[in-house]
């Protein structure tokens, strides 16, 4: 082929190249589109200026006058847009994989806020956040929501981190003030603390001199009803119509929690926040397994998605989201893997598990019962090329960012796999013949390992990868 | 340290030396015991002889005396015992993680048995099992007991490809004949003609030269009731009999599957394939979601144990085998990747599924429901110590094999893991502190991917490892 070949050490670089690759992506849910051998002209910015199809005059056109521009992906290789994370507890990293014998309540209490106080001390801030964020572009999330803590230096180096490892990424700093929920040492203060906090937050996201294209931006974090009095709810949702940055929360997650508004306000999760001018565009609500069809039109109305998080639901939230009524109703979804909530930090794996989750919500789990009494929601299963899509696609669309498809106007953030890498878990790959762009997105759900990711890119600039 | 390092290139073979390493295994269900700084006595046939505590006299003797013999492992890794995986369709790995969106009995009619037709042709076989025995090995799965397919040939051949490539194996030739639901160019022509394939797979296995101390083994193989003629399955329970042979079948997995049983037979699937003599010591039965607290006492008197494979049931059983009851009633179980029913080749995904899957069964899935109303099964929940105890000692007992735990007595059939691998999944690894010996194996559990297993050994001979 022609141009430089970019298996073994790819560029760090794809900005103003023009990049010859087999690619999948879904652009709509539940579609597949295979674009093998096409162009993918990419400007100066990072920017996808054009995908050529092969076969076309101007993909012929654009190859004959390519010269030194052209970069070709090596064979057998796959293109992919970058994943979208969600809902991600960076600092709850160091718990990974570990402590989820408790109820959400007790859970809190007994690991994750003792392990959130530690934040204070930004060195250690630093050494977590440096390995998540380095971990992250490896396995392919190029996009990433998170929660900090409710420490304002340990989340500003959270940003910085982000800007320096050239991860797209929206980052909140932690607010929680109320004195029956949240433990004497790691509480704000007061409202004012907390807003104040905030506000230093965004302003340093905001200010940051080499955050120029707004790759990095704050998000407005209540860490959820429970955790907070009604004054900094108030107070928040008052910033978030000044500031006009959006924000991310949990609702309604599990019986416990959405029990707890019910009680406290007299009205649902979503209401409540509601109410508080917290539904804005462009926001992330993690969960919403207890969302009523109401809940639902209205966060579909104020342009609030959900970050779908199937694998720590099923440790925390005892039920599963209906995630295909949700979508019916034309809500946002995308994936979170809720770190550390859920054990596992990769997209990959939360999508496989939406599959699956998908699958037991629809028959339905006790083998006492007779199937038609033991299934829950007929047609709740979602295809593999919807579970892409809410990794991808999906989640962009909630955030409004034009990332997750590889189309024309899209920043280039994506990533290169290599089913035949050593250490991965593609090899049945070659084991099959020619097959249909859904099945190949089917195995590189299931199989695909960090040791497959031969290269990731955001903006066009190479970020992480195997190779 | 003193002797060998075997980070880097592990030597090939342990056995005759004595093995300093830090090791976690579950020896009893829900137990997990660490051995930290403990030397393994491997003898020259590949046998644990002794376990050797740190700090007791005969720990440091035997350290002293040590001289060459001494092989230390790298600082930071962790010795576990091999996985064992009691359910693998072998020829279907070409097909893994694709094609789950049919029913049982349309998938198997549509994607499946076509599949496996090809098997005809021992050349794809050879290509296939040779991928597949390689890629087990390399995630840690030591001892695998698969079908095949209805060809003598191609069946021999996957043993033969075992014991070259050294792995710990029962392999069935699959016997099913029955024309209402078998295909007429993939079924057995006669009863005769299956029972003649699988004596003479059976006589291959045993009398194989190189398969001295029966490392690998045979298994009596009918695919499961629909498929076999009741003179078939009378056929076959009598050469089990005669042979001593164990059996490998599917039982109780689906609605279909099991109302067709009950159909037919008048009686459970269980019953039916007790009353043709099916059910003996040390065989597999896979998925069982539906037995009747009767079919699991029976299977527990006839010392049958299950193959527990809940990501194949998320997609084909419609509801979940209900672990702890079982448990509770003394019935035997290990888990079963289900190689292609279920879309993971690991026993580390099926045991984290087995976790995530008991906890879907306590709390139901409906968010429709009220908490009481919803919860199917109370106490259903695993911990993660039973999950690596289904994975390596649970799976061993079913089969009756001295493997699975790191002590006297037992094979040395082992993995090394190394947290700190580039391209793992357990980097949150080294951000945590000491920690007690449930929460490093719910880490393990959780994040060892292929690149972290630096070295597999079988009967003390290194089989495989990313190092």
């Amino acid at each position: 082929m022609t141009g430089n070949d970019i298996s073994g050490t790819p560029p760090g670089d794809l900005r103003g190249r023009l990049l010859r690759a087999d690619a999948l992506h879904a652009p709509a849910m539940g579609e597949v589109e295979a674009l093998d051998g096409a162009l993918f002209d990419i400007d100066g910015t990072g920017a996808l200026a054009a995908v050529l199809r092969a076969g076309t005059d101007a993909h012929a056109q654009a190859l004959a006058g390519a010269g030194g521009r052209l970069v070709t992906a090596s064979s057998g290789t796959v293109l992919l847009p970058g994943l979208v994370d969600l809902h991600i507890h960076a600092p709850q990293y160091p718990q990974l994989g570990t402590a989820l014998d408790l109820p959400l309540e007790e859970w809190l209490m007994e690991y994750t806020f003792p392990l959130e106080a530690r934040y204070a001390d930004t060195a250690f801030a630093g050494r977590v956040y440096g390995q998540l964020v380095r971990d992250l572009l490896s396995v392919g999330t190029t996009t990433a929501v998170y929660f900090a803590t409710i420490h304002d230096a340990a989340t500003c180096l959270l940003a910085d981190i982000c800007l320096s490892a050239g991860q797209r990424a929206f980052v909140g700093r932690v607010a929680m003030d109320h004195p029956d929920t949240c433990p004497p040492d790691y509480r704000d203060d007061s409202p004012a603390a907390a807003l104040a906090g905030t506000r230093a937050v965004i302003a340093h996201i905001r200010d940051h001199p080499d955050n120029v294209d707004a790759r990095v931006r704050p998000m407005i974090c209540p860490r959820f009803v429970p955790a907070c009095t009604d004054a900094l709810l108030a107070g928040l949702g008052a910033l978030a119509a000044e500031t006009g940055v959006p924000v991310t929360t949990h609702v309604s997650e599990s019986d416990w929690e959405h029990d707890h508004v019910y009680d406290r306000h007299a009205m649902s999760d979503t209401e409540s926040l509601d109410r508080f001018g917290l539904l804005r565009p462009g926001s992330v609500l993690a969960h919403g397994c207890l969302l009523s069809e109401s809940d639902m039109r209205r966060m579909a109305e104020r342009r609030t998605g959900v970050a779908h998080c199937p694998l720590s639901n099923a440790y925390f939230a005892g039920a599963v989201f209906p995630l295909r009524k949700a979508l019916g109703l034309g809500l946002g979804v995308g994936l979170g893997s809720d770190i550390s909530g859920g054990p596992a930090a990769t997209v990959w794996e939360t999508a496989r598990q939406a599959l699956v989750a998908a699958r037991m919500l629809e028959s339905g789990t006790d083998p006492e019962l007779p199937p038609d009494a033991r299934s829950a929601c007929p047609e709740a299963r979602i295809d593999a090329a919807t579970a892409f899509w809410l990794a991808t696609a999906g989640g962009a669309d909630v955030l409004g960012l034009p990332v997750g498809r590889l189309a024309p106007g899209q920043r280039f953030d994506a990533l290169l796999i290599d089913p035949a890498a050593r250490l991965g878990g593609l090899a049945a790959w070659g084991l099959s013949g020619p097959e249909a762009p859904v099945r190949r997105l089917e195995r590189l759900l299931y199989g695909t390992a960090r040791a497959n990711i031969a290269a990731v890119w955001v903006d066009g600039a190479r970020v992480a990868g195997a190779s």
